[in-house]
């Protein structure tokens, strides 16, 4: 195991009509004027903004609002939160909604208290003040809520770069899963995907010997299997629900990811997608993790098998450990599928004739000298070879 | 699942040499006067409290020390403590040694800065105030670098009582595997039994459906039956140490117990045993789990027969469910006797004939009547029973 770090200091509170007590937790976490951050309408039609304005209200927090988040948040409407918060003085920012309005409030935060252009730290400058940011949760997906990662959509370009920070770990996630029992199928499908990315990139390591996070991987990986199927059966099994909310944040807060390398190329891969298509994370993900894990299982077969075997319960073929491992990784594309998520290119949106194009940003945006690095080290031809798999 | 709160602020520096950060550490986290906590000679024969001298003396900071912790740590030191703290003006706990040393290193935080008796928190009062606490690791097992818990034993009448509070939770935690390979065999064991103990006491729940802690559980389970008898074979493997050290905290930091009813009965009953003959509690609970999940399997079988499954590799009996859940209880009985732990109150020093005040202290201490409540309500006679089981 490498050495390392491990700190989370979120507080969460969790359960059904947690966000009763935001104006409270907003208080206690030092907030004095609050920028409620949010995206679309269902916050506003469900009355969840109008329940989180009254909870402010009732500890005399005064607050301004911005609405208008998109999926794969755009660093126009952070520059246009700055300028609120700093006009108005505000000194906590408070998410309401799923990873995008998290990311967004997250680079707000940073960017009003910071000098230059919030947009060094999605070039590689570490976050180390930040006004603190409180969430509500809407989605299980990103993690965000209990991470100290944010990612942003540069509108000048159209590509997405990620920032990191203590400073940006909210101080407080409020999570009720009876908040996302109203997401569409589709969405709901998207953030199971987008949590066992998360997994899978943490499991695909080359450091060994690391039993208790694989293990811890794995268990929350069974957690999905046995969930996903669950919520999108019935929408409002609040049960479900929960185990999956909690696995969200358990799979992104690093706590089984601690002490070991990860990979994190499937994430790149496929943020080229989202950015050029505008297509959810979550679909991104489902076209392009089956793609990247047959091209690189030759690097460790018997990572694959154990996945294959101890999270999707295939038998072990000893004398063929490949085929095993090539079970796994279909059992894993046949379980998206089943829960509705796109099988490639055509379904995505996306387009075989790009491929070029994708490769290039791929490789050589964000500083890169021809290839990304993770588990396995991918060229350009390395990343062509996989978006084709995709087609 | 229930409605919950989870709140696991400390930093944890993880890995080899990592005290050597000590004093940075202290210093991060305010700490300007210093009170050095320990147990026994070997923090002071490794040459371990030299080091942590040294780091404290290379950032300025001045320290007393207090040595003479033992297991089952005593209100007596802890007083002495308070009364050194108070009048050296230490404004920093840091605990160098085990769970004892870092619960003895808590209630004296708690202590120093309350008017009253600290005892007072050990009879039901929450600590919301308390010196900061830092601890640097040698045992992995209580889980008390990651717990806002401490337990204590009343000398006046050999009692054991926790307390609680966020304000006793460590700032930072050192946890540097190297630092427990000189630990014998029995007393690693122990650790391995009390780490499996935490994680039993989150299992044995009536809360129905949750999918996500269960999974944790068994993941942290698994690790433990993977790298408990490593250590034992070849106590300078670093690797194992490394994951069971990790495992140690995820087991007791809550993150996988959150949202369901606990049971700890074993610990209640096991207390009684490592006041009254003051063996260690590791050995006392080897003996005592496997007694109380026999006599209480009646009461959910199934539950019993998913962890012998998932857990403990049993084949299910589908027509027998009971003998499943048997099997699963047997092997972690053999499990425990093969890393050398005592199976019976012989070989824990225990006596039969104690039995009757036992049971008494049991189940009419810290404010009871009559009976000790968790996964099953046990009364006298339920607890005379499980003792006999003992024997």
């Amino acid at each position: 195991m490498r050495n390392f770090t491990f700190y989370s200091p979120t507080f969460f509170a969790f359960g059904k009509d947690t966000e009763k007590d935001a104006g409270k937790y907003v208080r206690r976490f030092g907030g004095t004027k609050v920028l409620i951050h949010y995206g679309g309408g269902s916050v506003v039609r469900s009355g969840l903004l109008d329940r989180v304005k009254a909870s402010l209200e009732e500890e005399g927090l005064p607050y301004v609002v911005l609405g208008g988040v998109k999926p794969n948040p755009r660093s126009g409407l952070v520059y246009e939160g700055i300028d609120l918060c700093r006009k108005e003085g505000v000194d906590f920012v408070l998410a309401v909604g799923g990873g995008s309005t998290i990311d967004s409030s997250k680079a707000i935060a940073a960017g009003t208290v910071y000098d230059g252009d919030f947009w060094d730290f999605y070039s590689g400058k570490l976050i180390t003040e930040a006004l603190p940011v409180g969430t509500i949760l809407t989605i299980a997906a990103a993690g965000s809520e209990g991470s100290p990662d944010s990612v942003i959509t540069n509108e000048n370009g159209m590509f997405k770069r990620g920032a990191t920070g203590d400073a940006i770990r909210p101080k407080f996630s409020i999570l009720n899963p009876a908040l996302t029992q109203t997401l569409p199928p589709y969405q709901t499908a998207c953030g199971v995907t987008d949590i066992m990315a998360h997994l899978y990139e943490r499991y695909l390591t080359n450091t060994r010997d690391v039993e208790v996070t694989d293990r811890l991987i794995e268990a929350l990986l069974l957690t999905m299997i046995h969930e996903g199927p669950r919520v999108i059966e019935n929408p409002d099994d609040y049960e479900a629900r929960a185990n999956i909310m909690w696995a969200g944040m358990m799979a992104h807060n690093n706590s089984c990811g601690v002490g070991r390398t990860q990979d994190w190329n499937s994430h790149n891969i496929e943020h080229e997608l989202s950015a050029e298509y505008d297509c959810a994370h979550g679909a991104g993900l489902a076209v392009t993790m089956p793609a990247v894990f047959t091209y690189v299982m030759e690097h460790d077969v018997m990572r694959f098998a154990k996945a294959a075997v101890r999270v999707w319960g295939c038998q072990m073929d000893f004398d063929h450990p490949e085929k095993t491992a090539k079970a796994g990784i279909e059992a894993f594309r046949s379980f998206l599928i089943s829960l509705g998520m796109p099988k490639n290119f055509a379904e995505l949106g996306a387009r075989e004739e790009d491929i070029p194009n994708l490769v290039r940003a791929l490789c050589y945006g964000n500083g890169r000298k021809g290839s990304i690095s993770g588990f396995v080290t991918l060229n350009e031809e390395d990343c062509a070879k996989i978006y084709k798999m995709m087609v």
